[in-house]
C-alpha cells in the first residue's frame, strides 16, 4: 500500500499540495486512515511534475527516507510551481527493496506513473511472464524490481504498440492484460494507478480477487480553484467523491472529469 | 519518544532479542502501544553490546533508516552473541536532525547510554547552560545536537567528577542536576535512561513537570532464563513489572533487581 | 578541502553550471586538480540558489552522497533557473561527520555561505571559544559541528552586530576576528569563503599560518556572457584570473569585480 | 572496476584485514593504483564472512556510502573474527544504480561471490539472454540489476545443474558459458571473481576482448601467517604473486594454492 496524489489545474506552489493540507501526504505517511494493508507509508517518497510553461519532459524527485525526514523536499516545494503534479509516499511490499530504483514515479518520455497496490507473490508468479511479453527495449529499461514498475512496463508496451493510443485507452488495456495474466496464474492483484502526460490525468481504482484500495477525487475546492485532485485519502475536509471500484477516472485539460466502469 | 530495550544475562544471539519477540522493537517502531507523544519510531535505530568473553570497549551499530528497512541488522543479529545489550528505535523530537551523530547509544569508554524523553524547547533553554557546565574535554566530545546526548554529557561529567562513583550514583546525580537546571529555567523534561558498563544495568523512569514514559522489567522469563530485560513496552506476554515513576532500577551482575525511589 | 563555485549574472539553468563544464564540480569531485589537502571531494554536496524573479529567501539542496551518485540533482538542475548560485562538493575534514547538518551551504535569512578550508584541530582549539562569543540566538541556531558552520556563525554575529554592514565588511571583519582568535590559540586556518545575498557575491581567499587554497574568477566568458564565476578551480579553459592570497573579491550587481587585499 | 579482497586462514579480527594494511581497501577506495577503468571506488562496499566455529550460512554487511564514511564498519571489524572473508569496494559502472540490491557480496546458501569487471553494454546485450537461461527459481532470486549479479546467477545455475560440482568447476564452467554468450553477441567482458564456501577460495582473473584487471595472491606473510590473501592490488609490501591472465586460482582448506590456465 502507498498513498497517491494527483493534481491538474492552475499552477500552484508544491508546498500548497504537499505540506499545507491538514491530512497531507506527510500525515498520511505516519497516520494513514484508509489503508487496506500495511500500517505506515514510511518507505520513501516521490514527486513528479511538469514545467508550467516549457514543453519539456517532466521532472522527478525521489527519496528512500520517510517523507517527514526529507530536508530537501520543503525547499523544493517552496520553489517549484506546476500545473500538473503526481506524488506518493511508499509502503514497500515486504521483500521489495527500499532502493531508489524501486521509488516511484516512473517516467517514460512525457508520461509519469504512480501505483498503489500489489500483485500477489509477484516474484513467484507474474514477474517472469510480464517481462517475457516486453519488447527488448522496454525490458532493458526496467531499473528496479517492483510489481509497480512491471505494470508500468506493460503500460509503456501498450503505448508503443498502439500508435496514438490515448492514455486512457493505454491504461485500460494494461489493466485488462494484467487481469488476464493474473487469472491464468491464479493470483490476485490491485492496481490504483495515476498517470499523466502533463495535459490530462488518468487514474484507476481496480482490483481482481482482492478489495480495491480507496480512491477519491475533488474539483474546484475553494482552496484549490480551477483544479482537480485525485488522492488515496482526502487531504482535507471537502467535497471529495469516492471513485467506484473497477473504474477509470479521466481528467482532461478543461478539468472535466469522466468516470468509466470496466 | 523512543522505545528502549536493555538486556543483562546469559549470552544470547541478538536476533532472539531484536526480531523474535511478538512485540519486538521492529513492531514497536511502526505500531507502538504506549507512546506518550509521537506516533511511530521510524527515525533510526541503534544497538550497543558488550563482548561476552573479552574485556574490551562495547560495540555499537547505528542507522538512520526505520529498523524494518535495515538489511544489515538481521545479519548482525544472527552473528552477535552477547550477555549485555542496549537497543533502541528512535522517534526524533521535531527539529532534531536525523543525522547519525544524533543516533544512540552514546558511548564513553565502557559506558553505553540510551535515553527516551525530552527536554522542553531544549535549544532555547538548557542547551547552552548544560554545555557551559561541561569540562573542555567533554564539551569537545559531543558530536550531535540532541537533548539526549547532552544528558549523557552531564552523566560523563558526573562519572569523571566523582572517583569510583557507581553507575547508579552517577545517573541519580545526573537526574538531580538536570532537575535543578530544569527548575531554574522553568522547563519540563522526561528522562527514561538505560546505561550499562557491561556488568550491570541501571535504568531510570523519571520526569519533571510532565508524565514519565512507561518502563517495564522482567526477570527469568522461560524464554529468557537467567536474564533481566528492561523495556519501554513489554516485548511479549510475560511477568513484566512496571517501574514506578521517578525511580531508579538497578540490575547487578547476579541479576538481582533493586528499585530506588527518588 | 572542498571545491566551491559561485555564479552571479544572467539567469541560467543550473545544469549549465553543474554538469556541462568540462571540469565541472562532478569531475572536481573525483579528479580535482588543485587540492592542498585531501584527495577526492566525495563527502556530499550542496547547492544554494536565489529565485530569479521573487524576493524570497534562497533555496538549498543537500546530499551526503558523492555528487555523481545523486539522481535528483540532474532533475533539479534541469528545472531550476537562477541568476545567483552557490555550489560545493565536500571533502570532510577527518573527524567531522558526514551528517546533513554539516552539509553546506549554510543559510541565514537572505545570506548563503560556503567555505573551503579548515581550522587546525578545531574541536580542541577554537570550537568553544568561538561559541562563547556568540549571542544566545546564534548559538542555538548552529545545527552541525563543523569549523565551517562556526565561521558562518561568526559572520552572522557580525551581520547582526553592525546595522547595515555590507556583506564585504561583515566577511572582512569575520576573518580578522578569526585571525585574532587563531593567533591567541596558536592555530593555523584557511578560509576560502563565498557568500551572497542574491544581489552580490563576496569571496575570500584567506589563510593564516598555512597556504591558502586556490580561488579563481572569470567574467563574461563567451559561454557565460553577462556573468561572473568564482571557483576553487577553473571549470573550463577560459580567461580565469587567480585571486591573490589574503584578498577579498567583491562582485556587485553590475558584475563589476573589486579585489581588496587584507 | 571495483577492488576485491579474499582471505582464508587462521581466524583474524576483520580490522586487521580492512583497516590495518598500508594500502587497505579504504586507501584503495580513494587512491587505487591499478585500475583499468574508473578513478575511485567510492560507490559502496560489502563484506562477507563465515562463522569460525559454527556451521551456518555466511554473513554479509553492505553499504552504499564510500567505505571511509561508514561509521559502523570499524565497530563490526573490531568485533568479527573469521577464518574466511570476502570484501570489496565498489566502483559502479555508469548506469548501474547505487542501490543496496546492487551491492556485493552476493550470497546463495553457503556461497559468497564478489566480482570486479564488466560486461560491455550489459543491458543492451547479455542482460536478457543470461536471464533467459536461468531456472525460474534463480530468475526470481535476482534482486538487483548489475552484470555482476547476473554472472553470479549463471554460477548458481551451474552449481544447481551439476550435482556435487566443485566451486572451481562451477566457476570455470560459468566463465566458459559467459565467453560463449559474449562471443555470440560480440561483446567484451572481464570477470575477476572471488567465491567461497567457507572452506576454500576460488578466484578468476579473466577477460575476453579486453584486458583483465589485475589480481594478486600471497601466502604466509609474517603478519598474516597460515593464511592466503587474494586481492586486486597488494595491500602492503610483501611477497605478492600476480595471477596470470585467464587463470583460475584455487585455495584449499590446507592453504595450498593451485593455478589453472583456461
Amino acid at each position: 500500500m502507498c498513498r497517491l496524489l494527483g493534481y491538474l489545474g492552475s499552477p500552484l506552489q508544491l508546498d500548497q499540495l504537499l505540506y499545507k493540507p491538514e491530512r497531507s501526504l506527510v500525515v498520511q505517511s505516519y497516520l494513514p486512515q484508509e489503508m487496506t494493508s500495511g500500517v505506515v507509508n514510511a518507505d520513501g517518497l516521490g514527486i513528479g511534475w511538469y514545467h508550467s510553461t516549457q514543453d519539456v519532459n517532466p521532472f522527478t524527485y525521489k527519496n528512500t527516507l520517510p517523507i517527514w525526514n526529507d530536508i530537501n523536499l520543503p525547499e523544493l516545494s517552496r520553489y517549484v510551481e506546476s500545473d500538473c503534479v503526481l506524488a506518493y509516499v511508499r509502503s514497500a511490499t515486504p521483500g521489495q527493496a527500499l532502493d531508489m530504483g524501486n521509488c516511484q514515479p516512473f517516467r517514460r518520455d512525457r508520461i509519469l506513473f504512480i501505483h498503489n497496490g500489489f500483485i500477489e507473490r509477484f516474484r513467484q508468479t507474474l514477474y517472469r511472464p510480464i517481462r517475457d511479453r516486453l519488447s527488448d527495449e522496454i525490458y532493458q529499461s526496467i531499473h528496479g524490481t517492483t510489481d509497480s514498475e512491471h505494470i508500468f512496463a506493460l503500460l509503456v508496451n501498450e503505448v508503443q504498440r498502439v500508435a496514438d493510443a490515448s492514455l486512457e485507452k493505454a491504461l485500460s488495456q494494461t489493466l485488462i492484460q494484467l487481469k488476464q495474466l493474473a487469472q491464468s496464474y491464479q493470483v490476485n492483484f490491485s492496481a490504483n494507478v495515476i498517470i499523466s502526460d502533463g495535459h490530462s490525468l488518468v487514474a484507476s481504482r481496480y482490483a481482481s480477487g482482492s478489495s480495491a484500495p480507496t480512491l477519491y477525487w475533488l474539483r474546484d475546492d475553494p482552496n484549490y480553484p480551477n483544479a482537480v485532485l485525485v488522492a488515496s485519502e482526502p487531504l482535507f475536509a471537502g467535497n471529495w467523491h469516492s471513485c467506484p471500484t473497477n473504474s477509470l477516472l479521466v481528467v482532461k485539460e478543461d478539468l472535466e472529469v469522466c468516470i468509466n466502469q470496466f
